[in-house]
């Protein structure tokens, strides 16, 4: 009989995620009872808001309990249905957690074309990652064409999203990631018009030369010194959709030392979680499937095989190791 | 003859604004030119934005330079116009500067009537300082009815009108002063709810006794310890109209903590500046002369007497030694 492998959540990290903080399963595979859906899960997403809910620090969602099942978006395929809209085969996306086999409620589960756009891009450009880019970077920050975009992490799944949309919008795109072969990858693949690599250490040079007219948004992912800098190249009646603050997440805050420049520039700061909305998704997914399909919108991914390498993959990508989009790919 | 006694701009402050960095210089008064008008000043605004205009640091205003008149608004009568909607010993307000007499481009001045509101009130709640709390309160906060509204430098010319504006609309008014003084006025006089003396030195515990809802809206004007303080008190959604840092326009900017609240409870912050949106100003001073002349938004005053009194007290308002609107009494 066939069994589900699940990774729960042994401990509550301190300071940084440590593989301990993990414990791997293995239990029956469960049943579905009435409107639910039986699905083999074939990708697990991993995203750096799981480390805010591995916290049990007041947050915009309840933590993790310990012992329980950590939460997560997956991807796989429908195998027994007692919901109508359901059927074996059916490709679906839903928040199934870190597990091999998952029973979802059929109205908590969307179903998804895997002919033209790959299951696993649900879980990036055409899911989770891409809504947020759209949204931040379109209802927040709303650039206008010829302005300049400045995104951070902008190799990742988000980031990537952002710069390409903000071309595509017709805007200037300026890319903030680590290490030079991220930063070749965004010019040269992506499309940006220019990229930082703030391992250099020349970061407020470097900055001041990609974006000779200032800043007219920041799509903020990572916080800490980073942000403090771009603060002070920002201008007048500018915006920020603040969407992550990674840099922090695993130790004290960075102190800001330039908040007045949200004042003397009369910026704009939103901070913003994608599933605030759900009205926005159907829109966004609709441009983003288009872009991805039609091959305006390029990622890449960085897979790691089995369940069981979940929790380094996870690790790995707090401390940036990923590139592009960190998924699993499960049994 | 009579003589115009003027204060010009001697040196640009390093840090504390001292007297040294003003001039007192006496001239012939100024004759209109065409379109023009001569006013004879009856009081001068003295504001803490004057502080950046000191400066020759990169702001949303032109510094004033070495040996300039000081930039100010101040209101007066008219003593001569070869201007067609000004007569003499019509009562107007405008941006005169830190002079006694002053000629100015009828365009830029606005007639109003002091046989109401006293003319000294439209420098205060009925002029820049009223319009700032309604801009921030009410197009930037929107306080619904029930939220909880909290108020830095309550006892000001700015925060005095927020907190009662926000009572006015339904809200709770949390004021923020410094001494027993300011926040028994600011309760037993203004009507705020509640009102936090910083000075007490339990900041925290005092702050959570007085907002049991969390916060919706903050209008800060202070900045630095006060301002991260209260972050870490806003509700999900809330927002904040950041319209001053006057505890940092002296010194080394505070390092802020907090910044991730914005991210976690999905916090508007948007920095503005009162004169960026002139539209807004007919609504405003029409809804805050009714309340005025209607005694329902109160205000005080503190007078210094005679334009060479004006460096120090400029000085004193930097400090919080002001309580209420500062003034200065002309001739």
């Amino acid at each position: 009989m066939k069994k589900n492998t699940q990774i729960v959540l042994a401990s509550r990290p301190t300071a940084w995620v440590e593989e301990s903080n993990f414990r791997l399963q293995v239990s029956d595979v469960p049943q579905p009872g009435a409107n639910q859906v039986l699905v083999k899960n074939e990708w697990l997403s991993l995203d750096p808001y799981m480390r805010g809910r591995m916290s049990d620090a007041k947050s915009y969602a309840q933590p993790v309990a310990i012992g329980e099942v950590m939460v997560g978006g997956a991807a796989g395929e429908v195998v027994k249905s007692n919901h109508p809209k359901f059927a074996p085969g059916d490709k679906v996306v839903g928040a199934m957690g870190w597990q091999t086999w998952a029973v979802a409620d059929g109205g908590a589960l969307q179903k998804v074309d895997a002919s033209t756009i790959p299951l696993s891009a649900y879980l990036g450009p055409v899911g989770m990652p891409g809504v947020t880019a759209w949204v931040g970077l379109l209802d927040i920050c709303a650039p206008k064409a010829g302005e300049t975009v400045v995104v951070t992490a902008a190799s990742g799944a988000v980031g990537s999203v952002v710069g390409q949309l903000a071309k595509i919008h017709g805007a200037r795109a300026v890319g903030i990631a680590g290490g030079a072969d991220k930063c070749r990858y965004v010019v040269d693949e992506l499309g940006f018009d220019a990229c930082i690599d703030y391992k250099a250490g020349n970061l407020r040079g470097d900055l001041k030369a990609a974006t000779p007219k200032g800043i007219d948004c920041v799509f903020e992912n990572v916080g800490g010194e980073i942000f403090d800098t771009l603060l002070g190249r920002m201008n007048p009646f500018s915006r920020i959709a603040l969407c992550g603050l990674i840099s922090q997440y695993n130790s004290e805050p960075y102190p800001m030392k330039n908040i007045g420049a949200v004042l003397v520039n009369r910026i704009k700061m939103q901070g913003f979680i994608v599933s605030d909305d759900l009205s926005r998704w159907p829109p966004a997914l609709k441009e983003l499937a288009g872009h991805v399909a039609g091959g305006k919108i390029k990622y890449r991914e960085t897979v790691a095989e089995g369940l069981a390498a979940a929790p380094a993959a996870f690790i790995s990508l707090l401390k940036g190791g990923n590139f592009g989009k960190q998924l699993v790919k499960l049994g």
